[in-house]
């Protein structure tokens, strides 16, 4: 609940407010009867009526004929979103590779592309520029235009104009990526944190579908953690929020480049993760997850291997449920690789050792089955959220 | 934003927004004339007027020439909330004390009562018993009704009911407060952590007051803070946020009753604090300030003394800057009593310490000025948060 005073609303705010929550239902959800929007977002049949009747007019949706019917009387009509009345633009940037989507009304993904950055990351300017190409080829070949854009960057961004304040990892330092693109395409970009986009993914359409508080925590090189609390992605008022991964977990630890020692990505990342299985910094990915595969048969070598690893990981799991009662932790990218005891230890763990957990009746801690995709799909719903109501 | 699906709003919907809109500009900023209310809601001057005078019929406010006039023409009425319109129970339960008062709309403070609990802390019946007699005896005094109640308790609290799953250093657990005070008085009653609810009342009319971003911490025997993110108090959806004297700022350190070690709350707590000037642990909160003021006026002894306090201090803070990424910190309660040079040093480190604080430009670090009522006002704030719809 806001807790400052709030502006007023206009009656053709509320028109535009219940237009969008529609757009939303059905984007999100998938096709719906008018009897079940009605229910749904508790609005009368007639409100509903009037908004599907503007929007299929206008060819946002369509209405058929359900192929199963139940019960007699007349058959509600379904209302589907229309993939090509808006397409959005998702981009991934990685310290390896780029991914860019074309992603239609409802989600379905209409077209993809992606590189490699191995050897070559560090360019700004060179990656903004095949970005923006790409694009402009993948928009060709499908004969669409984008209304909007959302990319995932591993680093520390601000939400109004997608400014890069610092992406460590890519070696990226104050790039004004949210205005090159804007410029670029001229319609509105939506630049955020990795691993907030992968929690909004989750929360949208993976395990987190429904949860009110959960938390998505996520390693590759750098370790980061995105949060839905009440319902809602947490991001501060400047968009720096829940940079998990500095979390001082070891103070004794390794210095960490942001100017702590013991930070939970410098006990928990990638790196770490290397130098626990005794394999060089920066191995292949492939390699890493194939080690840790191995050692999931042999629970004896995952305690000896992994006990630092596992300690680490605890220590910062128990602050972030303490800190946010999350009723789910979804652990994402190289995390899914742990072995399962290891991750049941860690949960066991949780419920002792935290109060909160304890207070909620309980975290569950899951591994993502979103696969490589999330972000992608992430950065497509961040792109949506502004969309929906200009469609 | 809302990333999830939501409800629709209707016409009536609309207008009580507005009305509860007016009443908290009203309620929190003070008296403000028409003219103003319609720039700073944003709604237009017939909407205002038919607000206020459907306000000023039924008593809730008041208009009057203001004093001083500036410029030609008919002056500009001003709008005040009048106290009596809705009078509020605040109650603030700590381990030595109660308070309770009435609290008026706009803020004031009616009257109030307090008696200690020393050696007879732990009986929850029996402090509930008097909280409903004193609140008898005083709104017969005053010849008012309550119309809502808000309570802070230094344990962690269900917001949906006001449950009192574990307020450790009360020695309480599982005590349906919410429920009792409820039924006893007829009227909303809101239970929330103490430090939430100092937090609430620090960004409603303390040192938050127009932050969008800040966190309030506070010692006494435990140690809490409270979030106020983009505008609004965290809280999530269970009523579980922000437990944060349980994040794990040292994993060699003492064993906390949470079970965890080296909590934040037993590094830096009241006991630790008494362990560091080389006091009895649970020394009158008298002794301690003195002995914290008496080490003020030498830098070196600081050091000496509150070496280890001064490093876990800054490392709790350094996580929760990272993680919440607040322009500011308010320390409350007993930090209030630290060495400046302490909370300056402490704010330094921070600076160069976290990520986040730098890509937001800095986060200051100030102690809090609102005194020994802060979560008397805070609790007074929670309650009326129901209670302006209903005026």
């Amino acid at each position: 609940m806001s807790s400052t005073p709030t502006a007023g609303a206009r009656p053709d705010e509320v028109r535009r407010h219940n237009r969008t929550a529609l757009l939303r239902r059905l984007h999100v959800v998938g096709p719906c009867t008018r009897a079940a929007l009605a229910t749904e977002l508790g609005l009368n049949r007639s409100t509903i009526k009037a908004l599907v009747d503007g929007l299929a007019e206008s060819g946002v949706v369509e209405e058929r004929v359900p192929r199963a019917r139940s019960g007699a009387g007349r058959p509600s009509l379904l209302v589907l979103p229309q993939p090509l009345a808006a397409v959005v633009l998702a981009v991934d940037i990685r310290v390896e590779q780029v991914a860019i989507a074309l992603v239609g009304l409802g989600g379905q993904l209409l077209g993809r592309d992606s590189w490699n950055l191995r050897g070559r990351a560090g360019e700004p300017a060179e990656i903004i520029t095949r970005i923006i190409e790409s694009t402009r080829l993948l928009t060709e070949e499908l004969g669409v235009q984008v209304v909007g854009a959302g990319v995932s960057v591993p680093g520390v961004v601000r939400r109004g104009d997608g400014y890069v304040h610092e992406a460590p990892n890519l070696k990226w330092t104050d790039v004004p990526l949210g205005d090159r693109l804007t410029g670029a395409f001229g319609v509105p970009v939506r630049v955020a944190n990795d691993a907030e986009i992968a929690a909004l993914a989750e929360h949208l359409r993976g395990a987190a579908r429904g949860s009110l508080d959960a938390v998505y925590v996520s390693a590759d090189i750098g370790v980061g953690g995105g949060v839905i609390s009440d319902g809602t992605t947490l991001r501060g008022t400047a968009g720096y929020v829940g940079e998990l991964g500095h979390i001082v977990v070891n103070p004794d630890g390794r210095a960490c480049y942001c100017g702590s020692h013991g930070c939970w990505e410098t006990e928990v990342g990638e790196l770490a993760l290397c130098r626990a299985l005794d394999l060089p910094e920066h191995s292949p990915r492939g390699i890493v997850v194939a080690e840790l595969r191995a050692l999931s048969t042999d629970p004896d070598r995952v305690a000896a291997t992994l006990g630092d690893f596992t300690r680490w990981l605890t220590l910062g799991l128990i602050t972030i449920v303490n800190v946010f009662g999350p009723e789910l932790v979804v652990l994402g990218d190289l995390f899914t690789a742990l072995p399962p005891a290891l991750v049941t230890d860690v949960a066991a763990a949780i419920a002792e050792r935290s109060l909160v957990s304890r207070a909620i009746g309980g975290t569950r801690v899951v591994t993502s089955t979103m696969g490589a995709d999330v972000k992608l799909i992430g950065a497509a719903e961040l792109a949506f959220e502004p969309v929906l109501d200009l469609v």
